[in-house]
């Protein structure tokens, strides 16, 4: 059967979480949590769903990026697009005119990974399976212009193992125990020690042992609630630490000596995102405290994180399934990652980022690194409701979803309520 | 007198360049040299003008940003923003919301390039001039953050030497000299031999001495180019090439090693412009056959100029008016630039950048560099006729812009009639 795009709709949903602190950071401190949330159609009736995580204000700009690249997508069909699908994304990221206002980075790769997750659920519903078996098929998704230098499409053939596939039920120990996480929702900036306390001693009790806080706004606050935390869950659960970017070079240096006394294993975003060398100085100088550095979110593209593995910038490789173009461009990093010896610990939280990313992970796990060692993936308790599909934690951890697809529809109620600025809870809030 | 900002309008502006491969390169084969103009108007009936360059699709994505952009604008005076310069920079750039769309690159970079350039043009009308006698002032513009590893704000003060000051009538020496250019007007992909003989010619009698010239399409084809530009510019008139990012690290050594008897002086753009590491190879490998790299034209921000000077992956720094933050970010650049004695040769051309950046290298020679080596502005040859004040050349050189302001204005009829998609030109093109 051919599938054929006839319609590609995109809407921009935005959940008021600013009112509760949810999602506070050292540089985000009022995060609306949002999407441009993309719905693609097809002549026979099947849908794909997909998004792009945005923080509120703006999200209208990448909702008009999208409606940019639509018509680069109305008009194909599946068909044509999987069987060259390196050519699609080049496609998307090269237009001649569009390539400007990027290239690959920032809004319109931001637009190209919610129309790219949206292709990727339809083929994943309308095969049930995709790239299964074949690791042909899989490496044929990856654009490799730019990172040859660092992975031949050569490579990439041998470092699939091909025991599993993308979108695929996963292996017996998978279903058995699910792939380990980590929360990040117990200590966020703008929470109280109270809340901080309560969330920690629900987590524990919930069976979570991998705790990341937010840092960077004050030290001496930051010494005062890291005691507190590493109190709250003792000496041998892991700690994390997250700054979003805050410091320069050398501030993050100092500062992050400061915490060393409470065991972080990872700083998180110690200062700009684009800044592979200071990354790696800062790596550098943190090793001997045992401190290793974390980034990736807001890593742009392969080319980055090429660079940062080539650097020894980073110690743990962040992807997000909506900052990258898609699977596709995550595919590209995965494999990089496996061959720079470097463990994968995607970025998740915001809104769908939990549902997107597990099947990376889980992709990873099965089908390239074939190891649990010092890898986590981030799991944060909100909006999850809104999907059909949310991700399922289970002791700790992700427990591989079932449903068809990549987990990325919403409720069709979730969203019509929570249209910016049209729904009735921005409609509500607006008005007071 | 207090300027109060009372509106910002932004317009969707296109030049159709591509029904004559004006601006054609290997990797945007059909530009429509396009703008996101901003006007700004203050109580007091003094307006200010900016834009960001763009190459057609996906102008209105950049006009989305700006509207997005504008409510931190409108409402302010221009004194309050002068008196804190860089917070407001940080403001625009720093927003909690929208930085997780950039930060600082791609889309909401560009558009608040062309907001500021309306805020730098304002300033420029308002006071005649701008900066001068008082470094301090011209400091206080720049954020420092993420590049004080490599340029502190104490350093910054000690480079600028203060003879001269931004938008002031310049020394005697650029008065009656002006700053020397090179053209890249003879040379576009696009171009068959006849008219790019025919252009060779033209320039040359015109006093040109430097030519850039566009490759990485087809190996054969571009030294069959380089061979007749060389012949018609002669063994001692100075050739530059520049690939558009066309390659892999590898595939740019390679081909451009295959262009060495033609003795280019740089290659421009071998790769992604996000390539550092990859840019440094480049340098490294082809510095023995004498060509240097040149790049900066899709350098996002500071942060990535700072690591390309770190790395030694640049030899000349291609400034850009648009892709910049505006005159702050780009004041940073050239002081990290002096500081690693790296030229300064600003990418220009498109529409409205000669306008623009002839005012930061006349700044950068009178006021940091003194020096004249190795330094030259791109000049192309384009739609200086839209603009109130167009730059002006003469004997290959930028002649000092004499109008006060930021030369950033249009004329009214040229917006009007080049308007998108409702302007005159682009009602006739779209109902051909």
């Amino acid at each position: 059967m051919v599938h054929k795009i006839i319609k590609l709709a995109v809407t921009d949903v935005r959940f008021p979480t600013s009112l509760e602190q949810h999602g506070s950071d050292a540089m985000h401190r009022d995060p609306d949590y949002s999407a441009a949330y993309v719905v693609i159609s097809t002549d026979v009736g099947l849908r794909g769903y997909g998004l792009t995580f945005t923080v509120g204000r703006g999200t209208e700009i990448v909702v008009c990026a999208v409606e940019a690249l639509a018509g680069l997508v109305v008009g194909k069909s599946l068909e044509e697009i999987i069987s060259d699908f390196r050519g699609f994304y080049r496609l998307l990221t090269s237009d001649g005119q569009m390539r400007w206002i990027g290239p690959e980075k920032g809004v319109i790769h931001l637009a190209t990974a919610a129309v790219l997750n949206a292709v990727w659920d339809l083929w994943a519903r309308a095969e049930g399976k995709v790239g299964c078996g074949d690791p042909k098929q899989i490496v044929s998704c990856i654009d490799f212009r730019y990172i040859t230098d660092a992975l031949t499409e050569q490579e990439a053939l041998v470092y699939i193992t091909c025991v599993g596939c993308l979108f695929c039920p996963p292996e017996d120990q998978m279903l058995k125990e699910g792939y380990p996480a980590y929360t990040t929702s117990c200590a966020w900036m703008g929470y109280s020690d109270q809340q901080l306390k309560q969330l920690c001693t629900d987590a524990l009790n919930n069976g979570w042992t991998k705790f990341k806080m937010k840092v960077g706004a004050d030290l001496e606050d930051d010494i005062r609630r890291c005691r507190l935390i590493r109190q709250m869950i003792g000496p041998d659960n892991t700690l994390m630490i997250d700054a979003n970017q805050r410091w320069d070079v050398g501030e993050a240096i100092a500062w992050v000596s400061r915490l060393a006394e409470f065991r972080p294993l990872w700083i998180e975003e110690p200062t700009s995102p684009d800044d592979i060398l200071g990354h790696a100085a800062i790596s550098k100088a943190l090793a001997p405290l045992g401190i290793r550095v974390a980034t990736g979110e807001q890593c742009h593209n392969r080319v980055m994180f090429k660079q940062f593995l080539q650097a020894s910038a980073l110690q743990f490789v962040q992807i997000d399934s909506c900052r990258l173009g898609s699977v596709n461009e995550n595919l590209a990093v995965l494999l990089m990652a496996h061959k720079f010896q470097v463990p994968v610990c995607p970025h998740a939280g915001g809104v769908g980022l939990c549902e997107l990313v597990q099947h990376l992970i889980l992709f990873d796990y099965i089908c390239v690194s074939a190891d649990l060692n010092n890898r986590m993936c981030e799991y944060v308790d909100h909006l999850h409701e809104h999907f059909t599909s949310p991700a399922v934690i289970r002791n700790a951890c992700y427990m591989p979803p079932k449903d068809p697809g990549y987990s990325s529809e919403m409720l069709e109620s979730s969203v019509h309520t929570h249209q910016y600025p049209e729904g009735d809870v921005w409609k509500t809030l607006l008005n007071k």
